[in-house]
């Protein structure tokens, strides 16, 4: 198999003005990946082709399957007719740790576990992050520029979603983007610590909506400020607080929103 | 535990035109919520606490666990402190379907599946939905008014997504909303199934981007178009395709792009 396109040319015909006139729009690509963890799946997520190593490594973060890049010895990409598999393999401390979540997990039915025992999975208390951090109103305007103006794949599409990390001394200098926003933070994520990047100096920026889980990865990779685009969801701003981070939405060009920890934000 | 509320009302200071203002903005809660199906948790989406009955019988048969809303023989809401439980039984064909099935998936090591065969599951072939439908530019105009119109917490938040079900005779008549868009449709896909609705005489209309879920819930549903505000991915093209469903999307106030089955789309 030869890798997949980010991009694909779609005919269509678009109706305006009174009348169906044919053409092609440009699409993100969404392809099944399967992220493998010692040669068993632990998640297919639908995402973009494109960082894969970055999205196997930051899946892999932020969800707990290691703590730092180094816990995995090998990373294998594997494409079939039917998608992509992400392979990695753990060292032997974490692959004990794996196989013990997986035997608690699978549970008495050999799959699923009983409602409230999943229920409590899901709202795993977050990482807190470091204290300090700052960034000016004026640093977060600028930052969503540079965003708006880093994603390739989002000016082709119009259609994904993008995460990048912002510094005081370098703006925003690292950006992944995907279909899925889940996906676009994890490749951040990955991308971070493949470099050895130290998040708590910086902030995640985000084009997307800010639901519980962009605030656990976000506090999972260890960054104190989360900027986005748009809205959060009330349980997204509890875990916020909960983290310590701080949490900006509604980020626009004519202003934005702090729900909590304020304090890192100044004029 | 008291039901929850869909909508709370978040402290925030504002940044506009130079400096802070304190006030609060009404955001949308997201909740836990376990889909429970003869006492073994299927799945836990982070959701919107409203017409949770809709959900658990719409994300069931979307996801293909009964077949019809009869092949459930009982449902029950538990809501704890870590979120709410939807109970499903079902009868005694479609439990010894299911219980079949898990045993397959689960696999060998009791967990998760290879990478091959969980990619394959991801592109389960969609159901065929039938020939016939048609819809017009015009009424594909007013379908998108009256969505934006009937969008409750869409109004207080503009941070939910929506999915309603359009037919000639009655318009967008139907509509259920969600943080997540994957839900507001499985919502749609309950409300629709509970009341008997015949979809094949409409068009699902969403206010989100199509990626390759939401056209096999279309399907699912049975109704042979789908409308919706945003773009679709290459996958979810290909998808439609495979459906036989008439898939516009980028739906906006002054047009609209058809990319797949456009005989459905007269002027």
């Amino acid at each position: 198999m030869s890798p997949r396109a980010a991009l694909v040319a779609a005919p269509r015909r678009l109706w305006r003005a009174g009348a169906f006139d044919p053409g092609e729009r440009t699409l993100p690509e969404e392809v099944p990946i399967a992220l493998v963890h010692d040669a068993t799946a632990t998640a297919v997520m639908m995402a973009t082709p494109t960082d894969l190593q970055d999205f196997a490594y930051g899946f892999s973060l932020t969800e707990g399957l290691i703590e730092t890049p180094g816990q995995a010895r090998g990373f294998e990409t594997v494409e079939s007719e039917a998608g992509i598999e992400l392979r990695l393999w753990l060292d032997a401390p974490r692959s004990a740790t794996l196989a013990a979540r997986r035997r608690r997990i699978a549970g008495p039915t050999g799959c699923g576990l009983c409602g409230i025992d999943s229920l409590g999975e899901a709202l795993r208390p977050p990482r807190r992050v470091a204290e300090g951090g700052a960034i000016s109103a004026a640093q977060i305007a600028k930052a969503l520029e540079q965003l708006a103006a880093r994603q390739s794949l989002g000016v082709a599409t119009r259609a994904v979603h993008a995460a990048g990390f912002w510094t005081a001394q370098n703006g925003v200098s690292l950006v992944r983007e995907d279909v899925g926003r889940h996906n676009a933070l994890d490749k951040l994520a990955g991308a971070l610590a493949l470099a050895g990047v130290h998040a708590a100096a910086g902030a995640v920026v985000l084009t997307s909506r800010v639901s519980i889980e962009m605030v656990q990865k976000t506090a999972a990779i260890g960054a104190p400020i989360l900027i986005a685009v748009s809205a959060p969801t009330a349980l997204a701003v509890r875990t916020a607080e909960e983290a310590g981070v701080t949490l900006v939405a509604v980020a626009r060009a004519d202003g934005f929103e702090v729900f909590t920890r304020p304090e890192r934000v100044i004029d």
